[in-house]
């Protein structure tokens, strides 16, 4: 977790004054506290339990975070939040991985668990793409693409140095992208289609899960890939699953044309997934993508966080 | 053409410059003179012959210049050009629309016959969408996605009040984005990807043409429009290809997270396709789009090629 050249000092009055940084996940959390230059002190990670409810995991990680605050010492004078979906102040939409997510009041809660008045949130994606473009993949790319492939899918747009937010802060939820050979039926005249044809239902880690119960294959996702590695019936489900999230990609890449891709999530570290991924865009785009992992394993949302903590604070 | 309050006086020395616009299309060249301020004095519009190739389109649209040029008075100070495809210094990549475009070095064209140092040159739709941010309908929207339905398709991306060009300048080009029910088998393993199973084939003035022919439907793409207005084959027909069009458009609105969208080209002034265009994105769109037509009717690129130009110009 560096925000700065690690040998810089911070001049008097500032070394003691921390960041926090939290990022909640469908599946873990992660929270971090760093100093003001953005390096990390402590960081913990710990299961979302998504199944027990939204309440449970944000008090799970209030605590994580008071006890981390704790053991840094010093002041807290700004938080990051990351969470899946579009953060409004009343609320969250389009996170349906945690069973009332969208009830929740993310920035309140940290502001009045922890009395820090800087406090800002933003979909976990967007907020691993601030990571990429600060600290990682994207800092010398414009545009760049992030795609999150973990527990959902979804993916983030930078250009000129910053994270495009979208008009609704909902740019990036290209899990909802129209998915299947025929057009979707809406369950009802005023839409939202129905989740069986989003593409997240198609590629999303628990999708993946699902493909591989139904071919009575075990260990997951993770069991899937491993099957897939020789012809055959696994090979070609997930192929069928590739060749979705491809068209996708391959729609986002032509409208961004950016400079990298960036892949993200826990999907994302599956060499043969992005392998399949990779040679179908190739064969498709009049220019073939970068592709690129992301090089903080399951940090770069978490990192993110601390660094959107930074940018709260004024500048100088 | 405006790009100042129309009662705005030029301070002397000014009044005598001008600003010369080439819009290159498929079927039609535009070619427009204007002030410094960006206002019209003379345009005029002629047909690109496409088939009689490239040499000869660029010829007479100089020649068009020229007259207008010579018709306006006063002296030339910088141009701006609008083209279909990626444009570079020494040739323009996919545009197949004109036989022999590629080869064309139209920024040195333009210098060479006019003896103008200062020379835009952008994709036609990129600068479509800088006239709808300069003096359209998205001055006050960000982000904006501006979708170009004519000759070919097409998409601009508009972010903090400037067009996102990406990193080759290929941004936008959703020609090429995966149409059809299947993952399209490459014609050589270095691909790209055969021409049939790009949405432009599906969807562009000419694919609409083609179909309407194959059905037996005089008139081309607006016979088929026609006719799509009563339940029936041609209506169903013309469904079909609206979807291939609507899903990738799906994708585009969920990435970016637009305002608005703005519907530029001559397929797009279609009520009927624009009708169910708009109906397919609501029925799968978590948040509802904006799309309206652009107010240029034809003029939105050279509008933009003007914009280019006064833009080129030294700031005050």
């Amino acid at each position: 977790m560096a925000g700065s050249p690690p040998g810089q000092r911070l001049p008097d009055g500032e070394s003691d004054q921390r960041l926090l940084g939290i990022d909640f996940g469908g599946t873990k959390m992660a929270v971090g506290v760093a100093d003001l230059h953005g390096r990390r002190l402590y960081s913990e990670r710990v299961p979302t339990y998504a199944e027990r409810g939204a309440e449970q995991a944000l008090e799970r990680a209030l605590d994580l975070a008071a006890t981390l605050v704790l053991r840094a010492g010093g002041r807290l004078v700004a938080a990051g939040i990351a969470s899946p979906g579009v953060i409004r102040d009343d609320g969250i939409d389009l996170a349906p991985n945690v069973p009332g997510w969208e009830r929740l009041r993310l920035a309140d809660a940290v502001r009045d668990r922890f009395g820090v008045s800087r406090v800002a949130v933003a979909n976990d994606l967007n907020a691993a793409a601030l990571a990429e473009l600060r600290l990682g993949a994207l800092r010398d790319a414009d545009p760049g693409l992030v795609v999150g492939l973990g527990t959902g899918v979804a993916a983030a747009v930078t250009v000129r140095g910053e994270v495009v937010a979208g008009f609704r802060g909902a740019a990036g939820e290209i899990a909802y992208a129209v998915a299947g050979p025929t057009w979707p039926e809406p369950a009802d005249s005023s839409g939202p289609v129905e989740p069986a044809a989003m593409l997240e239902a198609a590629f999303a880690g628990r999708a993946l899960d699902q493909l591989a119960e139904r071919l009575g294959i075990a260990g997951g996702a993770a069991g899937l890939c491993a099957a897939a590695e020789l012809p055959g019936t696994a090979r070609d489900a997930l192929l069928a699953r590739v060749d979705e999230l491809a068209r996708h990609l391959a729609t986002c890449h032509l409208l961004l044309d950016p400079q990298r891709v960036v892949l993200v999530g826990g999907v994302a570290r599956s060499d043969l997934i992005r392998s399949l991924l990779t040679d179908r865009l190739r064969q498709v785009l009049p220019h073939p993508p970068e592709i690129v992992l992301s090089s903080f394993a399951d940090d770069a949302a978490l990192l993110g966080a601390v660094a959107m903590a930074r940018e709260a604070l004024p500048v100088g």
